[in-house]
């Protein structure tokens, strides 16, 4: 794994290859997500700052483990990108009401907004983290998820730090996450997963190294799993040009679902979505009709989450309501991959377009509720 | 797994069966175990009462969700039996201390203890828990390696339970635990368990369920793998006789290899070791050398911890010190497995018996050093 990080992020800089002393194997990503913040986590004015919207493993987690999340907003205007004087306020504003932040958590491709940060934002995002004395946990687990590599490749945080002033090599705390889950292989039912530690200091270490010790064996088909996904078939070996092919015809596939489906959503009354550049998701923004907010308010439920049920019970398309993420207060939207097969897609799309007009007709949804 | 518990416990008792509700899958019994205690500590005065030797899962999950164990002793005199009295007293101490004892611990048969209760001395256990108000956490994983069952044979808490009074049926909480890792499948790489619950609150385990849902994907082939465990091949099907034959051959091996490594511990100078009548595990009590001591506690290091570091660096046989399970101050233990392959384990036996002899010669122990 050593190996893959240093072969993926160039080799010219010596001092940032890890050993095996810096990889900690885990279950996935989530249990090395969640012994991170486990170690972060002193008391319960220990903060984590998390996106919004996020992945709610964050936001079950934090809790959990005693501390408090600090959210920050991704700008949907912007495509989900990632301000850093939202950094700025969100920090601010937790200090003034007693809250330590500890750590940034980036999700880099995002989700749910499948967003890709450029080069240049990772840099202020690390200059901030330094400045702020804030350790940041880099969730890259969708890195092979890109589609857009023409225009922006996967960078990881660590490859970044170390194009930056040499000062930051050394300051920057950071932990990055990986998994089978994702990528084209996506094997989440596998557990296999891994966090990489960069300038962590080595009592932090040991304690997290105990930590992953408590549960003696591991999963061992997710290590022999996640040593596939990173050592693949190598140029000249028999089944090369076939795994090259079987991958490639996955992401292209992947891309065509996801530039198709946000054309769909696009089309339809009140709803707004922004494109896929990365990960397995789409998180579009819908408008949705006064009366059935006020249905949902009657029953006390969240008007997405709502929405989502009745697109469940007429269409058997399961979608998970923003809420669920996270959003701003009377936003609405909702999470989709676009993963099912390219077969079935069209129809997948049609069936929620004939759902959607219809929802939209029956509550009296006017362009001018917007 | 309903099923599999109802064949197991008997079927006179319609009012104790076990549905899906009750039934938490995990992937082994560590995480299910960590699941509980968490759900249980609720502050640091908040106590976990656990066996002394016990199985360091507990003693180390404990305070990492900020609870305090409470000990009590096993009776290595009486094949290490466990005394009411003794919980009796370990609790009204802790009490005394303004620890809040929540849950009992018992494992059965013992790890590393190899200890099987009996159904008088369970009623009892029962009856105290009921009495003191304490949940029951029955750590059942060896439930398949018991050696002695003609004269006692494995008895779930839930089914001693339901042979009480009625009174106690409903009055009892209890968890039990259970894995793919012991029996004769041991299949400890593969991460399959579960928690079955017995007279908690729902409100309880509606919480016990949000914890097991945080993350979100399974280990889906330790699922498949403990479905396997309890569907065995039954008569009359086609593997049937193999099953039968392969598992008597793995159980009565495990029994000859216990009993055999018991005489040989016995015959050795400074060794007592208790017979396994479960388990997979010999806990023998080693007299150390008063020289040994001294060396060990000039290098800042456990006696015991030493002793075991010489075995592995004499004969490459590793146990691990009784310092690591809990043991009464002034004592000295390792634990052993019985499970190198039969073919090997005299060779194991006089290898180890060799390293004894002579580091008891050299160190110039006396049988009068007891």
């Amino acid at each position: 794994m050593a190996k893959f990080i240093r072969e993926r992020d160039g080799k010219e800089n010596d001092e940032s290859y890890s050993t095996h002393n810096d990889i900690f194997l885990s279950d996935g990503a989530s249990p090395a997500v969640q012994g991170t913040l486990k170690l972060l986590i002193r008391q319960n004015t220990d903060g984590i700052m998390i996106p919004i919207p996020q992945y709610p493993l964050y936001s079950a987690s934090i809790p959990l483990f005693g501390g408090v999340s600090v959210p920050y907003y991704l700008d949907e205007d912007e495509n989900w990108g990632l301000e850093t004087k939202e950094l700025k306020k969100s920090v601010e504003e937790a200090r003034k009401n007693g809250i330590d932040p500890r750590a940034l958590v980036v999700i880099n491709p995002g989700n749910p907004t499948g967003a890709c940060l450029t080069v240049d934002n990772m840099k202020e995002i690390i200059k901030f983290c330094v400045n702020e004395g804030l350790v940041l946990l880099a969730d890259e687990v969708y890195q092979e998820n890109v589609y857009i590599k023409d225009k922006n490749p996967f960078n990881s945080f660590k490859k970044v730090l170390y194009k930056m002033d040499p000062e930051y090599h050394k300051s920057l705390e950071l932990f990055s996450f990986h998994s089978i889950s994702k990528g084209f292989i996506g094997e989440c039912g596998k557990r296999g997963g891994y966090a990489e530690a960069t300038n962590i200091d080595l009592s932090a270490l040991e304690e997290f190294y105990k930590l992953f010790s408590i549960n003696l064996c591991p999963n061992s088909l997710g290590q022999i799993m996640i040593d596939i996904m990173v050592n693949p078939p190598k140029p000249g070996e028999e089944s090369y040009e076939l795994y090259i092919k079987e991958r490639d015809e996955i992401y292209s596939s992947l891309k065509r679902r996801a530039i198709k489906a946000v054309k769909v959503f696009n089309s339809l009354p009140g709803i707004k979505c922004n494109p896929a550049d990365g990960a397995m998701y789409l998180f579009p923004n819908i408008k949705l009709p006064k009366k059935l907010i006020a249905e949902a308010n009657e029953m006390g439920r969240a008007p997405d989450q709502l929405y989502c049920i009745k697109l469940l019970d007429a269409k058997g398309i399961c979608v998970v309501p923003g809420s669920g993420f996270g959003q701003k207060k009377g936003e609405y939207h909702f999470r989709t991959t676009f993963l099912p097969k390219e077969s079935e897609f069209d129809k997948v799309l049609a069936d929620f377009a004939d759902f959607h007009t219809t929802l939209m007709k029956k509550y009296g949804y006017k362009e001018d509720d917007d």
